[in-house]
């Protein structure tokens, strides 16, 4: 039985008639192939990475599974669409706390038509992109029971300047999201530091950065997670996956400059938040 | 006695009239400042930056040494103009072997007026920029005293796509810069390689860049030298600086995740051509 995921907190999104993602018990992810050419070279991504011996497995566990694409109901009753059948990434996750990244200072590319290249650029400057390298494009974090999550508008995320996400990053592993106090801070060294937190995942996904020249990810996110409930005994489950690949393109032997440097500056706003805890 | 420099490879440059950097026997590089804002903003960078404590001296060796700015007669014959006194690169070297190679996809920046934008934007789409990181904006290799020096035509060097790019890397560390033939790329190891070589120098800064948010170096180029007759008995005098600081900005607390995008695409080819030396 598909039904709508309850913790996307960016892109397009099914329910009031419209198309998006679905889920199903056994933690898979259909998402709706877009019908133009960002449909197929998701899924042409997908295909050429789940085969590419060239990827090393320690970089394959960054990436979402793909079990190929399906037909399936269209979530906006549209009858049969073409999906692709991925992991559902926060289906063993009771409340996900949940930060979709969208990575370069550029989320344009090339062999964009202009009027597509003028839309990117224009939003890039308008947001953080173009200065930080990176933008938030949704976010969620559980704080409790009664009070849920911390969810802001995608309107207030769109907004969002320098300063404020420095202080979401802060905000996003503290014990109390949702208080208009200043955020504590507290998981920030279980969620982000340590052997296996986030920092540390980063950084290995950095090193392959300078070093993989097969693929572009343009406009592609970082989807940074963790459980509370783990956090707080010391088990973060802290996890960071890629997602998003409507414009990747080839690398054609060149590093992709524009993906690193936008990771370059997360993981420095990272490291700052890990550094300035005693502050 | 102010002359016109013999080793200039791009930037504006004197000579028919026309205002450019003139050296004296000293060792030292006068470079007139631009009338315009390109002018203030240089000569307040090497001011901040010469007084600057958080500059580690490893990274402070990669700049030229400043001397103030002084009134000295323009090279076109205008009178009296301010120059910024600067250290002469090359003053020591007999037969200098430069590149330089502007780093950053993009070369304008948030704050530049809307007209700087369009024309940076076109020529970094119009180069290599946009796709490499980096372009090269023009260069010499010597090769002998009868032939003299490999030396390409700035309108050469401005259309070169990235397999040009590839092999003058590979040309301007060859005995045979000249030659139709192959490069040999005899001098890429001693150049290129070794733990105070091109590459080693190169990932230092690259260490630099990933932490300091002080400084956005905006069109900056990375110069990269060194001198035949040292290369082939082992002392290459292999030397990177950063040139050209007329569009730096205030980094805000941020890295300058273009520059150093940029940085790192170029180490992948430097490291490229050493690990292919075999073939």
């Amino acid at each position: 039985m598909l039904k709508i995921p309850d913790h996307q907190v960016a892109g397009h999104q099914a329910g009031d008639g419209k198309l998006g993602p679905l889920i199903d018990d056994s933690g898979r992810f259909c998402k709706p192939l877009q019908n133009d050419e960002r449909g197929s070279r998701e899924a042409a991504f997908y295909t050429s990475f789940s085969s590419n011996t060239k990827i090393p497995d320690q970089i394959r566990r960054y990436f979402p599974l793909f079990h190929g694409t399906q037909l399936l109901e269209a979530s906006d009753g549209s009858g049969l669409h073409p999906h692709l059948i991925l992991e559902d990434l926060v289906s063993t996750h009771v409340h996900p706390s949940v930060m979709d990244i969208k990575i370069g200072s550029r989320t344009w590319y090339p062999q964009a038509s202009e009027e597509y290249i003028k839309k990117c650029l224009k939003k890039d400057r308008e947001g953080t992109s173009l200065k930080l390298g990176f933008r938030i494009s949704g976010l969620q974090a559980y704080e409790s029971e009664e009070s849920g999550f911390w969810k802001p508008a995608k309107k207030v995320v769109s907004s969002y300047d320098v300063e404020d996400v420095r202080s979401s990053l802060k905000r996003f592993v503290s014990s109390n999201p949702l208080a208009d106090a200043k955020p504590d801070g507290s998981f920030a060294s279980v969620v982000y530091g340590g052997s296996d937190g986030i920092l540390a995942q980063l950084l290995e996904l950095k090193a392959w950065f300078e070093d993989q020249t097969i693929y572009h990810f343009n406009s592609c996110s970082v989807l940074v997670m963790y459980e509370k409930a783990g956090a707080e005994t010391g088990m973060s489950r802290a996890e960071v996956k890629l997602i998003d690949f409507a414009h990747v393109t080839d690398g054609e032997g060149v590093i992709d400059h524009n993906f690193l440097g936008g990771l370059c500056s997360l993981i420095k706003f990272v490291s700052e938040i890990l550094v300035n805890l005693g502050d």
